[in-house]
């Protein structure tokens, strides 16, 4: 009966026989109409129909599969509480994409599904506004999503296409390849780090942690290439290990190799740079391997989009990953032995 | 620096200048492989590759456009705080389907992020069971998804199939189409209600609450035949009226032809029973408007399926909906006015 009470308390007394009844927008569709309408849509011709029925309608070109993959991002744990709007926006999107990259596809639609303790209009204004611009730069339509009441967390799903047959997968790394990063890995690391200091300064670190780019165009460039690869969210060496494990096979990298940037040497010591590039998450680079036949061809994609590759090490036959080099001693190396399991999820 | 100070006191001391590290499958992903590995494959070919990559490969039919969908689903918000893994693998999974339904759409694939405060083995096991068995009578592989700590959530984003162009709309009704209902609509809400109360018996109506049927098969039957379509998920008036405003248009409802179940006239008051019915949410039954040229067709399409489908009223010019009948008095139906925005997710 508590239900049918609270049915009966939200009625309007009204005096006639045949109820009119208005439709009301509900706080929820209110909101959503506000902040989410049409978001991207503008980039983009997948969508026959977008958000507001019960489904989002998209067509599929003829020839191509989808990549399709669903991240949460939860307040405290994937971002820090008091991240404004924009930056979480910039984070979600990137780590999102940076999975329809490791593949090879490219860019289609997404939902998003975000819930917040209360309505925030200023973090929903940021949130949407900065999401409209990447997802129109990208060419991402948000096609669906709801909002809930509940602790700040979003969740997204993401959805890809790559000619059918083409995607990258983990698994298919050779023997004899190379291994490849894309940008300086480590970056994100040290600029989270930053923030929870609340240290000045670096902003090129800090940037790399606040916005990082999801590598879609480099993706897209691998295909035909690669034969394995991964995104980096949880450290280099956790997804490197992911491929490799999937490939069944093993990796000698050379620490020496290692593309550190300039910013993480100024602001960690050499052994502390190449624990941040080796183990921290959230820089949503990729890590690749590729016959040396393709050297010449991927070094000039690098050059084309303006992105450093790198290749850091071979693929050998065995199992995990063996390192050397970058200068360091023994006690250095010891000091530096690493638990590979990256970011722990739970 | 205090990530460094992590990072350094997970590292794990070993004397070798060349560190072998094995990759060790981290919580996340060996709760993923316990429970959630291959849920609903065999029934299904659209799967190219499963979870495990950066993410699924589908395959799409072709000639045929995607129906996409998200929804949350909060504890303490969607279902109560002490519900089990069987009853809210159910009720998600239907409330997501139901989407799909109500374009008419196909089963072919969905993702589901969970959030948990801990690692509950037997509530997860109640639930990614029960969530297998659906998935594999549904046609409906889980192809991706992710585990975080939380509050109690879970996030599923559903795609479906439709042959292009043939997806059943919110906004296609027509001035003169009959307004039909699926089902027995309010039962899930006595169902709630009789669950919050903690009282016995009524095992049809509890049973509507806690494994309400995605009407798949009878969306699928409604292409070429409806002329619009919702699903029951905030109240018959509420969803009603979102299909109307879509059409620009406005239905006469015959409260006396609401199909009410024999069980919830026996758990309420005939007053309260239509109340429920035209109020309470969770149903899950599709509403749906169609030519009066199609009754025979639908009539059995119904009987086939042992689905009931009763005409309850007509779509006419103008705006909102207006009812009337029911055997109630004035001051009954004044009694029930109702405030139509069903559940408010805000």
């Amino acid at each position: 009966m508590v239900l049918l009470m609270v049915l009966l308390m939200v009625h309007i007394m009204v005096g006639s026989p045949e109820k009119m009844i208005e439709n009301m927008a509900d706080n929820e569709f209110s909101i959503i109409e506000q902040y989410f309408s049409s978001i991207g849509w503008q980039s983009s011709n997948a969508v026959v129909l977008g958000p507001g029925d019960d489904c989002a309608i998209l067509s599929v070109p003829l020839g191509y599969e989808l990549c399709v993959s669903t991240d949460t991002f939860l307040s405290g744990i994937h971002f820090p509480d008091d991240c404004s709007g924009t930056i979480v926006a910039q984070r979600a999107f990137a780590a999102s994409l940076s999975d329809l990259a490791a593949m090879g596809a490219s860019t289609h639609s997404f939902t998003c599904a975000l819930t917040m303790p209360s309505v925030d209009h200023e973090w929903l204004r940021d949130f949407s506004s900065r999401l409209s611009e990447l997802s129109v730069e990208f060419k991402m339509p948000l096609v669906g999503g709801n909002m809930t009441r509940g602790p700040l967390s979003l969740t997204c799903t993401v959805i890809g296409i790559a000619p059918a047959g083409q995607c990258i997968r983990r698994g298919g790394a050779q023997a004899g390849d190379n291994v490849y990063v894309s940008g300086s890995p480590g970056d994100a690391g040290a600029g989270l780090a930053l923030l929870i200091d609340s240290r000045p300064g670096f902003d090129l670190l800090r940037s790399a942690y606040e916005s990082p780019r999801p590598r879609i165009e480099m993706g897209e460039r691998l295909i035909g290439l690669a034969s394995a690869a991964i995104d980096i969210s949880d450290g280099l060496l956790a997804d490197l290990g992911h491929l490799l494990e999937a490939s069944q096979l093993s990796a000698e990298l050379a620490l020496d190799k290692l593309p550190l940037s300039k910013s993480i040497l100024r602001y960690a010591s050499h052994q502390d740079a190449i624990a941040l590039a080796l183990t921290a998450g959230d820089d949503y680079e990729l890590c690749f391997t590729a016959p040396d036949t393709y050297k010449h061809e991927l070094s000039e994609h690098a050059k084309d989009l303006g992105l450093a590759l790198t290749c850091i090490g071979i693929v050998v036959e065995g199992e995990g990953i063996s390192m050397k080099g970058g200068g360091l001693s023994d006690l250095e190396l010891s000091n530096l032995e690493l638990d590979d399991r990256g970011y722990q999820h739970f």
